[in-house]
């Protein structure tokens, strides 16, 4: 039997530090580990639990042990704290699944008592001081239990990632990985590969002065740091490496139908191809859930010029929250060479004429 | 010799009208011409100016006539604004350029006269009603003069798209169809080919459950209109074919080895052409220009959880504001299944201090 009074998280990253810092709010008692002894105590200092004793003299600590490490490491890792017996139950937060969980079968882990697991949620930056206890709120964290798992120790886990605020979804690892790949492993080396372009020998700096907000969306997760993200995809490689290469054959494919309408002379031939691509792309948009877990409404936008000052996207917001209007989304639009931006305002359908109203009240010009 | 004090707009579509409605708040005399009368009326009503008579009658009735059309009636636009001699300079707003000059030099226009443009801005929604005076405001307005070009007609359009508040930016037309190949149309359809994969047989609902901003960001743009997006990689189709051909390649390549490391037993094989992308990746984000034109400053960002209610916003960004911090950015992260978001704000790094005091004054938990 297991409880999540008290929990062991090994591995005091963002990840881990977060998970800490999420239930110490809930007043669960935490224990903090690190290979590194002073990110421990970082992590401690900040208020996300109490440094654990070396793990060799840790034995029964803890209800549930959080392996808040690379993919590589856990299977390791937890044939170490098991070694221990530190805790009841075991989890790890890796990005990857199969592949930790068939190195932990190969390194003969109890796996009765580990319940592999993966919260979407990250930041661009790392460390505990990038922690934060409401990292996971809303977020869908991906419980993967194993034909060998105790009920009690899905049990507890599952209670782990509601106790941080998370969604729990189950699914076998290997749908995991799959999953993943295609949501965001790939997705990330296809914004890669277009960004790479940009870099090309021969590109002038002037050709990127005609770059507008589609291309910054499509690249900006390639960004990424590469050191990592080489190990991600390394750990994810061959569901990765099936969704990457039906992208590469689209791609080609539409290049060669472009290219035959290119060279062709009277009559273009058909964009049959492209234009089908074209449709399966918006179909693919539109599964992508919104806001709130749902299918999101469609919400419209209303385009608002601001000046680019101290003050002014505050005076925009009291507009409309005396008005009652419930902003669900925003995006101020870059304008390069100019001190105004855009802001874009999604609200619901419902909302807009209200909205309309308020900012010509406040001195906004619209266009009705 | 010409002015900009008359001016015709061919086509009052979103782009014609909104240049329409930019010289009209400049006091420049505007007249509307659209093959829809009705579309032209609906202009004129939005203040965009005065329906012009039929092109027949409409003899040196203004300085520079602008052709505001899809890239496949430009040619034969002007040929017949031509021949009714309705300005003493052309212009038009094809997004590509290749081919519209092409066309008109194949149907004998006169080439003196006519320079070719294509203003970078545009909109989601399309007709008059979604016209905006500030469409252009900071936005790059490639110009590409014909060698034919006779300098009063280049004078005349550069100050066109300074009086819309454009930035003009001189390129000829096969360089401009590069550029945008590379910057605009190849981006598209690679979001598209990734969008696409997420409409495949076999991807379950659940699936998109563990989606994240990454993949929203990366397939935004594929929620395009099909059928407009055929006719814009037909126009541009040889460009666009060699930059979807080259990253069709890369990503081909990068399947290849992680299928290779995937399959590998033992020592998995060296990851170098993906290690080599990621890098080249990061490379071609940092050359894209951020606000105001020059390189982006590295913004800071400040994460703050908010409840999805009217008014919340607001009190955020005046307590920003009276702080005298400008929020340089925002995005707001959808928080599936819970009423909060997390608003991530950017700022200057030297504001950061400033801004966690702030939202810790007015009642936002911050982490330091």
């Amino acid at each position: 039997m297991s409880g999540l009074e008290r929990v062991l998280v090994i591995g005091a990253g963002l990840i881990g530090t977060s998970i800490a810092l999420a239930l110490r709010e809930r007043g669960h008692q935490v224990w903090l580990a690190d290979r590194d002894s002073a990110t421990a105590r970082l992590a401690s200092d900040l208020g996300a639990g109490m440094v654990a004793p070396d793990l060799r003299d840790a034995k029964g600590i803890a209800d549930v042990a959080v392996l808040a490490m690379p993919p590589d490491f856990v299977a390791a890792g937890l044939a170490f704290a098991q070694e221990c017996a530190v805790a009841d139950v075991y989890t790890d937060v890796a990005s990857v699944k199969a592949m930790p969980v068939r190195q932990a079968r190969e390194a003969g882990c109890d796996l009765e008592t580990y319940v592999p697991g993966h919260p979407l949620a990250g930041r661009e930056k790392r460390g505990p001081a990038a922690a934060r206890s409401d990292l996971f709120l809303g977020r869908t964290w991906a419980l993967c239990p194993l034909r060998e798992n105790a009920p009690f120790a899905v049990d507890a886990v599952t209670d782990l990632a509601l106790a941080c605020g998370a969604v729990p979804l189950r699914v076998d690892p290997r749908t995991h990985d799959e999953w993943v790949a295609l949501v965001s492993h790939a997705p990330h080396l296809v914004s890669v590969a277009m960004a790479a372009r940009l870099a090309g020998p021969g590109v002038p700096a002037q050709a990127l002065q005609l770059a507008g907000q589609g291309l910054r969306d499509v690249t900006r997760v390639a960004a990424g740091d590469p050191a990592l993200w080489a190990q991600i995809l390394a750990g994810n490689a061959g569901p990765v490496a099936e969704v990457l290469s039906a992208v590469a054959a689209d791609l080609d494919a539409a290049a060669r139908e472009l290219a035959a309408a290119a060279g062709a002379t009277g009559a273009a031939p058909g964009m049959a191809m492209v234009t089908g691509l074209l449709g399966q792309g918006n179909a693919g948009v539109a599964r992508i859930p919104g806001k709130h877990g749902g299918t999101p409404p469609e919400l419209a936008v209303v385009q608002v010029v601001i000046a680019d000052k101290p003050g002014e996207l505050a005076r925009l917001f009291n507009t409309a929250g005396e008005a009652g209007i419930n902003i669900e989304d925003i995006r101020i639009e870059h304008s390069p060479g100019l001190p105004v931006g855009v802001a874009e305002l999604s609200v619901r359908p419902s909302a807009v004429a209200a909205l309309l109203d308020a900012m010509e009240a406040g001195g906004w010009p619209v266009r009705r």
